[in-house]
């Protein structure tokens, strides 16, 4: 009954191609059946919760980083840890990779202790890493030569989302193998959205991460300018949220210290999504841009004031920083 | 009870300074007293359907406009043409201004034959054109030496709802005369926003917009990236709008042909609110960030673009059609 | 002789309306006569060295300034100190203005002590303040209708240059009466450029300093960008500067330090131009830009990264300092 | 004599690592010795002239492309036209390779018939390719393992430079090797800089461009401001070109038409370099900057700026005709 209901849920979102699920009604289902092992490859921030959920749900784990020290507390939980992407490779047939950058991904896949080195005919391989959507595809074109699969599902939702399994992962590839990756994104996210051939998933998440990069340095000098003019910070907010400025970062997510409760610009830009972060995205967004010859003004004036905000100490703040970089007045 | 319930409403919108009001329950308390005459002075496309909302209501008009042939109509609707706002100004005790540009307006309020020749003392004068916030103020300054009344009342809504009376008006200047303007603006304009001093009205309006105008090209170019990139616009936009990417531009008024009805961009870009109005409020908007030293990246490359759109055959297209701008292939 | 010699050198520099003059071999015949008194209004730092290159020259002049002890030193060295402009204006029949802004322009001219209120018929205003070119025609407008008449004469090269009589003075305004001010402009500068109009002055100091700024910001980062692929930086420069990518930025004034001596990069962007200062001219030539709806791009964005720097603690060094503010590695 | 000539000219630059020659005086000693083969790969508008001058100087050519009627003419003129790349890589021990892109560069070098399939010991191999120099230093990577020797020498000049042996290179490689290229840069080009590491050639040559382009639309919006603030665009050049606001693109290459004889702008913008070339190099400089988090905010706008005019009709118009781009009136 659960599966069937899945099923159906599948279809829900309005376009056969994307679904969108609530996993609190299916967790019973889960460690029914004994399970096969799945192999994941990078215990970072991200990699290591995630790794961790898939333990939770019964699922023998099989694991390795470059990093040995990594690997201690999910081997605690149960998992094997191995010492390369090759012996992951041997030993398991669905394999999840999370890795900081579009380089690691390539060693891990192609490099000389790399998966593809050792990889079974069949393999399902899904890499969560960001990165350029280019370098997905030609894993892919790889993998496929060895007779494997891969599919690209990169996450929104930081590690809080993470370690609570409720990351959203956009992921491209055959929609056909996408079925065998569902029941893995779905220990480990709350929403789960097809895209269409590999390297969209890293696309899709790039765009948004542009267009929110865009509306929050949009939101933050708009509102620094309102008030600027004698406007109350609260009152512009709804103004604006009433309004065609409305965007995200205006009405959920705003900038303004003492605007909004339970964001980062009311904790003085702690948690939340880091300048460093977005400014990797907004690299990889300018490089789609540049490579599809695609012009991208605002995206890349915005990925332009990232660059500069990171070197002028605010790396490790969150992305809504924006509005102090740009608020402080002016020496008379 | 009709005005009990008005007052009522009046802080419903969760700010002491901000109205919102439905006037479909009021309509009938509004003919119910004999009205003083209300001066109009410019009736371009904008100012005379507001005229003409006034006149249906049951106020006298006295109007005047550079252009005699546009009073034509009103006259034939019963207002009283005059030959200039010195005139208007010793007939009406409250006037509406809606001019094109700061330069009409210093000219209509402070100009050899301008109101303030021969305002009465207590005149409310009510500036609905958009211009420099720092010509509101110096009108007002102005009006306060013969003892009148400024406030601005920029609208929102174009002409169709200039016509229905569903524009929304962000007024600036004094609360306590915000009253008496307040009947006015319920015959013109479904919302009703004060914004605080004189001045802020405008601030509001230009705010709104630089944000809205940078929420468009982002959308614009973020959609025509993931579709270079193989993302299905239908798909990217839901995508886009159920994430943190999501703006009015995304979700209401989609720059992409086919993404959604009855918006511009499903009609050829025509209608809806030309790129030279958006270039102008932008120029506004840039104005008052260089005069109050205020950064405003996005905002002033947002106007740039639409500076060169109005000059490649834009000009006369809604502003989404930046995604037209942005999006042709360059030939190979 | 010395006269004839100017005459002819008039038309040296290539086409009829600009001049070019070395002063060094006109000394001699300034003291012959006697001379009528100068009033000068605006001693901060530019404007008391050029009231004292008057004196110094034989001029009687007549100042005042809103500050009293600015004055003290100029009626030390013999000039005579009133209260107002209207005062100077009874008193001088060529007045030099050198004010901070537009604002102070037009108090110091049409304000209800301004130099307007007592201007004698056939009066020569000179205003040598760096202001809006529309503010300069509207103050020439003002001064014909009293029967005087203004022109506009900005100034380059900084204090030193103001001590030394150095200065370049770009000038607008009628050609027929250039030659009243230009025996003023040679005790106070090195060259006299005449560029056409009222107001064209002013317009031509901020092209040359927004093409200025451009300049400089592209230099820095190129430079930036080149260090970091590998390249030496005098090597570098050396490349560019006998490439097209050479400019005033990279082979006069070149901001990476120890590439050139004597330049404010080698002195940690002490003394030069200020950034203050540069941030200010790209406002006007914004003003100028938007009024005449003319899209400058890369003006716009060097004038938001100049007003970011200004607030970030760059306020009071060189303008060349963008390369430090671009520079900072960020931490990885 | 003329050798011992040339090696004290290597000096003569001012830096140890730069050298500048012109080749007149040196033309005489070259056709002494018996030459041993070139290879040349890459017979587009630009290889084929460069490697008609090897044969001009007595070089014998072995030549390959993968358009083969590109090699017609050469085969006319002496050269063998051999398969593929690996065959050239038989029969030669100096090679150079001319290319549109990094992926052509990749395939010729790696690919299944590349280079380096059958590359001799010791063989020299000199890409002029305008390439990232990420890709540069990877090939000389590649290269280094079969035992040869990677330099990278972009070129500026143009087919017209090309076909006049007047061509600059720029030299990234190893300083020891650079003696066994210089040869075959002094048949082919004007000018030799040896700029240090494998991949500076490049990094100097987008570097160079960058500014550029910078410096181009920096003049054309100016020159358009000033233009329509009443300033004659000659008069206008002058001054910048007597002041800071100089650079290349103002006082060699003015877009303004009218300004300046025998520049592109004089010629409807024909010839020159094509915008498209100017967006494609950008593209390159905006990859390194990203790849090195440099932030290059007026680079990164002029990029942007290339790409929409490539789109809008500009694509095969020299770069300067931004001016025109940005210059049209709006409609009022």
């Amino acid at each position: 009954l659960a599966l069937a209901l899945r099923r159906n849920k599948l279809f829900l979102f309005g376009c056969s191609s994307v679904l969108r699920r609530n996993l609190s009604v299916l967790g019973s289902t889960r460690s029914m059946a004994s399970k096969t092992p799945v192999g994941f490859i990078g215990l970072g921030n991200m990699g290591s919760p995630m790794a961790k959920n898939l333990i939770k749900n019964g699922y023998p784990v099989i694991a390795t980083d470059v990093f040995p020290e990594c690997c201690k507390e999910l081997q605690d939980l149960g998992a094997q840890v191995v010492d390369s992407p090759a012996y992951v490779a041997e030993k398991a047939d669905r394999i999840i990779t999370m890795l900081p950058s579009s380089p690691n991904v390539i060693e891990v896949y192609t490099g000389s202790n790399g998966i593809l080195k050792k990889v079974k005919k069949g393999t399902l391989l899904v890499d969560s890493s960001t990165i350029d959507p280019a370098v997905a595809r030609e894993m892919a074109v790889a993998a496929e030569k060895m007779g494997a699969v891969f599919m690209d599902a990169p996450v929104s939702g930081g590690v809080g989302a993470a370690s609570m399994a409720k990351l959203t992962f956009m992921v491209g590839g055959l929609e056909e193998e996408f079925k065998a990756a569902e029941e893995l994104f779905t220990c480990m996210g709350a929403n789960v959205i097809y895209c269409g051939q590999v390297g969209t998933g890293q696309a899709a998440k790039l765009c948004n991460n542009m267009l929110l990069s865009i509306g929050m340095i949009g939101t933050a000098e708009t509102m620094n300018l309102g008030i600027r003019l004698g406007l109350d910070p609260k009152l512009l907010a709804k103004i604006l949220n009433m309004s065609s400025g409305c965007c995200w970062s205006s009405d959920t997510y705003n900038p303004v210290p003492g605007v909004m409760e339970g964001v980062p610009s009311a904790n003085n830009y702690q948690g939340g999504f880091g300048t460093t972060l977005m400014a990797k995205d907004l690299g990889l967004a300018q490089n789609t841009a540049t490579n599809t010859r695609t012009p991208i003004p605002l995206g890349s004036l915005a990925h332009q004031i990232y660059r500069v905000m990171c070197s002028r100490g605010y790396a490790n703040k969150d992305f809504s920083s924006v509005f102090q970089f740009l608020r402080e007045e002016e020496a008379q």
